[in-house]
């Protein structure tokens, strides 16, 4: 999660909302990302996708079913979509996401019946990720 | 949903999951795509992704707020959080997908308290939809 929170600072330091994500196999980082919606103009650009799509591209298939993803901040829909259909094994997230969260917040993917579910374990790193956003979002309503 | 539905094709030739979208804003289309899962070897290359990351870049910005979007398959969790997420307004899709269709299916995220909700049209062009990926279906289990 210290990774996953590295790269969240490099997303604050751009002026992103502060997210960064790593995709781990075999205690090996393979996929790295932190969100760009707003350099990349994309609204898919979040900090896991870019992960995965990381991971992906480096074990040259889309399965990573024996992967774990870091994630300071708890999925959206989109990003926990994303976990069900590259079949990652466990998430472990920073701080709950009280807005979009679907790994227990608003909705847990989980509960429903997709062709995968996965392990959550939350409140890794929770008060550095939360206070990263929270300077970032105080920051941003002074401006 | 014509034009969603060659995509779909162009999806089958290639051995894909035959699946299209299309992006429409003020009549004109700004974003295409097919799913790509097996070429681009990544869990996140689906239709409905690959078209709204090009309506983005043609809009310069991760909005799409007065954009329709045509699909021929129902989103998976992933595609109908990108929908979220990019604030499209309206959502048409051929055919429901009882696996991990979330416009009504498995679930419908409209029901819960995302910051953005769409406006959903289902069953056009259902049939056409439908045999598409009977008929791709069919095949594989035959190899």
């Amino acid at each position: 999660m210290k990774e996953a929170l590295v790269l969240a600072e490099t997303a604050y330091a751009a002026g992103e909302i502060p997210v960064g994500a790593i995709v781990v196999k075999n205690g090996e980082i393979i996929g790295r990302g932190y969100n760009l919606r707003e350099k990349n103009k994309s609204a898919v650009s979040h900090a896991e996708i870019i992960a995965i799509e990381e991971a992906c591209k480096r074990l040259g298939g889309w399965r990573l079913s024996d992967c774990t993803l870091y994630v300071t901040l708890e999925p959206c829909p989109m990003c926990a979509g994303a976990i069900v259909n590259s079949r990652i094994k466990r998430v472990v997230f920073g701080c709950k996401d009280s807005v979009a969260g679907c790994c227990g917040s608003i909705i847990n993917l989980n509960c429903y019946p997709f062709n995968h579910a996965f392990v959550i374990s939350d409140g890794v790193c929770e008060d550095e990720c939360k206070s990263l956003l929270k300077k970032f979002f105080e920051q941003r309503r002074r401006k």
